[in-house]
């Protein structure tokens, strides 16, 4: 099968993550172009990647079309596409209650705490490592206990299967254990990580199985 | 007209006005349900409010389908269940390309600079006034200067008519304007304002306009 774009991807980014996801679970082949987000300052600031992303963060995608940003916009791109294998359920109520998890991933858990939030708190704000770890598990622990809440209780976010819910979540939970915070508290969202960690497209998506990862 | 549903608003609240634009942009009747985010520590933080929304964010919408929550998922149900006057462009790289626009606001520039993460920053974080404001200033200057790179110059953030990049915009102008932002410096959002803020749905969606505005 022909490649169907190029993602432009760091191995630890969990919104990259997000989007290796989804395209696992559509069984789409694509090309990777790797930005180190540590080397050198950051290869998402260069011209050359900001010419492709003004907002110099990762992911991007392109393919025949052009260059999107954003990553639940890559994948509702990648979903609308490719309908096979649907990442969000067919009816407007419970889209929506799917969409409203991903986006309290999204929106209210990941900007606050990725490396640029957590880089301007220890540079200018002048945090120490502890605070800057009070600060991530704070916000965290708001979001995932409400997500908690939200979360059906079928095996996955919403329903038996997995979804654009899913796929904000276990990028989620990975970056949380990198700040040692205890997910067994979470035992519905615990449970879902399990299932989702047992499928071949959540397995090769991880950041250890990326060409790029620095074990 | 039959009222379509009930929204869980507050007058300054950037991700209820965003709703609010929405709603009146379709030309649907709906009923408010006021809840105060400052009198008594915040409303949102009710063991009533809760039971609709664990997150204890507005905005809310209810409806006889149940309750819906984060601001972009309620639009983009209403999207779904009113399709005239689309929010969205009908084809998916286009589509995709405001969703971007609308997710570089809400999950960018927004959820680093809404109030419990201001509040946090004083309270628990101990900086105070000027160091808030700076805190505000860089994340929404980093935020609307990559933005400006990314709208189109057709009089709307994409083409001609307004969408769901728009309705995130102009709550997001109308906010930093409170933290004395200069918004001269981004031409095309400015202009993209001047529009929008012709528009009587926009007019009818203003925090000044609401029946809960305290001026």
């Amino acid at each position: 099968m022909e490649n169907v774009g190029t993602l432009y991807s760091y191995w630890r980014s969990s919104a990259a993550y997000r989007v290796r996801i989804a395209l696992a679970l559509k069984g789409l082949s694509y090309d990777t172009a790797f930005v180190h987000l540590v080397n050198g300052g950051g290869e998402q600031h260069s011209s050359h990647y900001k010419s492709l992303n003004a907002q110099g963060l990762v992911p991007s995608w392109q393919d025949e079309e052009g260059v999107l940003t954003q990553s639940l916009a890559i994948i509702e791109y990648i979903n609308d596409c490719h309908p096979d294998t649907p990442l969000l359920p067919a009816a407007p109520f419970a889209r929506a209650k799917v969409r409203a998890m991903a986006q309290a991933i999204a929106c209210e858990i990941h900007p606050i705490n990725n490396l640029r939030v957590l880089k301007y708190l220890r540079t200018s704000v002048g945090l120490d490592d502890d605070a800057v770890k009070s600060w991530y598990q704070h916000w965290v622990s708001e979001g995932l206990g409400a997500l908690e809440l939200m979360v059906e209780d079928d095996g996955f976010c919403y329903g038996n299967t997995p979804s654009l819910a899913d796929i904000c979540l276990i990028p989620q939970l990975y970056n949380a254990r990198r700040f040692n915070v205890d997910l067994t508290i979470y035992p519905k969202l615990y449970r879902i990580e399990a299932n989702c960690l047992q499928l071949e497209a959540f397995k090769q998506a991880v950041p250890e199985a990326q060409a790029d990862a620095q074990l």
